[in-house]
C-alpha cells in the first residue's frame, strides 16, 4: 500500500483540481491512499459533493495557502502550517511515500529541500521529467529542469548520477541507463568551460557515460538520461512544448485548408486523435524533484484534473519502484568512485611536478 | 542584379549537389548571376553535363578545398587557393554580393571573419536564422545558433542590435523589429548573471526590447529576434529539428496503425503532404553569418540541390535587401546609444559616492 500527501489548495485553480484528480486517480490505482492536505471545510465539502471514497481518503488540515506568487524564503518562513508544508511534513515523519504540489515551484523546493534535505553528496536537487521518444516504450529522463541556471561541473554530475540511480531503480530490467551530456557536438572538445569539465568527470565515473548528445538526441532512444544545467534544459523544455503545440496547430491548418482536406480530416479523426492522446501534455505532467531524500513531485500549477491526476500516477510510481535506500546507496558508490579518480589524478599530477634528480 | 559567389567544392557531396542546386535557383530568379567557386574541370564537366545556362554563370578557379573535418584554423593558413576563401574573396573584392556554402562550418567563419572582417562595434559574428511560426506571414530570426558557446553580456547585446538591423533592413514595412531574450521565465529576475546584465543593457537600448521569451516564444507571432548565446541557441534549434522529426515520425505512424487509418491516409495525403512541405527543413537552410562586413551563407553539409538551392534563395535576399552599409550605420547609432546609457550610469554611479560636507 502506498500513500501520498496531496498539496490539496495546490495550483492555479487549488480543490477545484486536485479533488477530482485524485478521485480519478483513486478509480485507476486501488492499492493506494491520498492524504489530502488543505482547508478542512472546504475539503470535506468538495470531497462529499464529489461522492469521493472516503474509506480511501484521510483530510490532514492546514491553515495556510502558499500564494503562485510568494518568494519562497518568506513562505518558508512564514506558512509553517501551509499544505504545501504540512504534505511534504508527511513524507519526512514517514506517514506518506510521497507528496504532489500544483503550488509555487520556488516555494516547493525550497520546502522540500529545508524539509526533507538533499542526498549525502548532492549539493543542489534539480528537476528532472520523462520525455517521450521514437520508441514507444522508451522515456528519456531529462534534467536539470530549471531548478539551478548556473551550475558547476560537480553539480551536472552529481545530476547523472542521481538520474542514472532514478532510472535504475525505476526500470531494473533495462540495465545500467545510458547517460548523456547535452551539447553543442558530439565531440569531445565542443562546449563551454563547464561543460567540457563535466564530460572529463562523467568519462572517468562508473556511470553509463555514452557521451555528448545535441538538442534531437532526446527524441531518439540513444540514452536514458539526458544531463544539462537548468538554463539550458528549461529552454529545451519549453522549446519542445512550444514545438508540440506549432506543429499541433500546423496539422489543424492544413486539415482545414478547403473542402477536400476538411472531408480528409473526418475519415483522419482516429489517426489524429491517436496522435493527439499520444502527446498529450497532460499525460507528462509531473516534475520529479529529485536528489531530496523522499519523493516530491511538481504538478504543472495550471493543469487540469486529468493532468493532476498524472502528476500522482508519477509519484505512485516512484513511490512504489525508487527505492530510496537504494538510490542513496547507488549515489555514495558512484561518488565513491569518482573521488578515487580525483585523487588518483591529485596524485599523477603532483607527481609530475617531481623532479627527477 | 545580384551576383553570388558558390563554393561549389563545400558540402558532403560536393558539385553533385552545388550544381544541380545551383541550375534550380537560376531558373527560379532571373535577375542574378553565379560565380562557381572550384576546380575548373571538374566544374566546366558538371556544368556542361546539366546543360546549365552559361550566360548567366561563370567559374573562378580554386585549386583547393577544406574537407569537412579540417581544423579552421589549418584551412585559413594552408588553404588560401580554397574554394570557401576563393568564394569570400569575391565578396571583399565587390565582385559578388554574398558567398554561400555547404562546407566546414568552422573553417568558413574562421575564413569569413579573416577576410570580410566585422562590423565595427560587432566583437564576433554570430549565426543566425529565420525560424517558421505560427503566423504563416512571419518568421523569428534567431541568433546565435553556435557560433559562441560563451557569450558576455555585451556581446548578447551586440547581437541582438545586429539581428534588429537585419530584420529592419530586410523587412522594413514590419517597423522596429521585436527583440526578445532567451531565458526560463519572464520576470526581469530571472536567468543566469549574464542573461540578467543583458537584460539591463537591452531595457536601456535604443531597441525594441519586449523583454524575456522563454523557449515556446519562439513559435508564436511575439517576436522579430530571439537573442541567446550559441551553447543555447545551438542546442534550440537541435531541439526544434529533433522535435518536428519526432512529432512527424508520430503522424506516420498514427496512420499506420491499422487498415482504417492506412485507408484514411490516402484521403489525407493532400494534407499531410502539405504539412510536410511547410515543415520541409531544407525550406530553411541557409544559416546567415551575422555581424561581418560582407553576406555569407552557410548551407547544411549534407542538404541535397534543393536544400542548396534554398541556401542560394536566403544569400540572394538578403544581399537584394540588407543593404550593408544600412546596417552598419544602425549598429552605430544603437552602440552609440548604449555607451551613453553607460556614461551617464558611470556618472550617477561616480556622483553617487560623493559624499556632501
Amino acid at each position: 500500500m502506498i500513500t501520498l500527501a496531496v498539496d490539496a489548495m495546490g495550483g492555479d485553480a487549488g480543490l477545484t483540481v486536485t479533488v477530482p484528480g485524485a478521485i480519478a486517480f483513486l478509480k485507476k490505482q486501488s492499492n493506494v491512499h491520498l492524504m489530502m492536505v488543505g482547508d478542512e471545510v472546504g475539503l470535506q465539502q468538495a470531497l462529499k459533493s464529489a461522492n469521493a471514497p472516503m474509506d480511501r481518503i484521510s483530510i490532514i488540515p492546514a491553515s495556510q495557502v502558499v500564494e503562485m506568487d510568494e518568494a519562497p524564503q518568506l513562505a518558508l518562513k512564514n506558512k509553517k502550517d501551509s499544505s504545501m508544508r504540512v504534505a511534504i511534513n508527511q513524507v519526512k515523519e514517514g506517514n506518506a511515500q510521497a507528496a504532489v504540489s500544483a503550488g509555487n515551484t520556488g516555494a516547493l523546493m525550497a520546502t522540500a529541500r529545508f524539509v526533507l534535505k538533499t542526498i549525502p553528496g548532492i549539493e543542489r536537487p534539480a528537476i528532472a521529467k520523462f520525455m517521450p521518444s521514437s520508441n514507444t516504450n522508451h522515456f528519456t529522463l531529462m534534467l536539470d529542469l530549471g531548478a539551478n541556471v548556473d551550475c558547476s561541473a560537480d553539480q551536472l554530475t552529481q545530476f547523472a548520477v542521481i538520474g542514472s540511480e532514478l532510472v535504475q531503480a525505476m526500470y531494473p530490467e533495462k540495465g545500467q541507463p545510458r547517460v548523456g551530456l547535452l551539447n553543442v557536438g558530439t565531440e569531445d572538445i565542443k562546449g563551454t568551460e563547464t561543460v567540457k569539465q563535466t564530460f572529463k568527470l562523467l568519462k572517468n565515473s562508473k556511470l553509463n557515460f555514452i557521451g555528448n548528445i545535441e538538442g534531437n538526441g532526446v527524441f531518439n532512444d540513444q540514452v536514458d538520461v539526458v544531463v544539462a544545467d537548468g538554463f539550458v534544459g528549461n529552454i529545451m523544455l519549453k522549446t519542445i512544448e512550444g514545438a508540440v503545440k506549432f506543429m499541433s496547430g500546423e496539422i489543424k491548418q492544413e486539415f482545414s485548408r478547403n473542402v477536400f482536406n476538411k472531408l480528409a480530416a473526418i475519415t483522419a479523426l482516429p489517426a489524429l486523435k491517436g496522435m493527439k492522446a499520444k502527446l498529450d501534455p497532460r499525460k507528462f505532467n509531473g516534475a520529479i524533484f529529485l536528489g531530496l531524500r523522499g519523493v516530491v513531485i511538481k504538478s504543472h500549477g495550471g493543469t487540469d484534473e486529468v493532468g493532476f491526476m498524472y502528476a500522482l500516477e508519477e509519484a505512485y510510481h516512484e513511490a512504489k519502484f525508487a527505492s530510496l535506500a537504494k538510490i542513496e546507496q547507488g549515489v555514495a558508490e558512484q561518488l565513491a568512485a569518482l573521488e578515487k579518480v580525483r585523487e588518483q589524478e591529485a596524485l599523477d599530477s603532483g607527481a609530475s611536478h617531481i623532479s627527477t634528480p
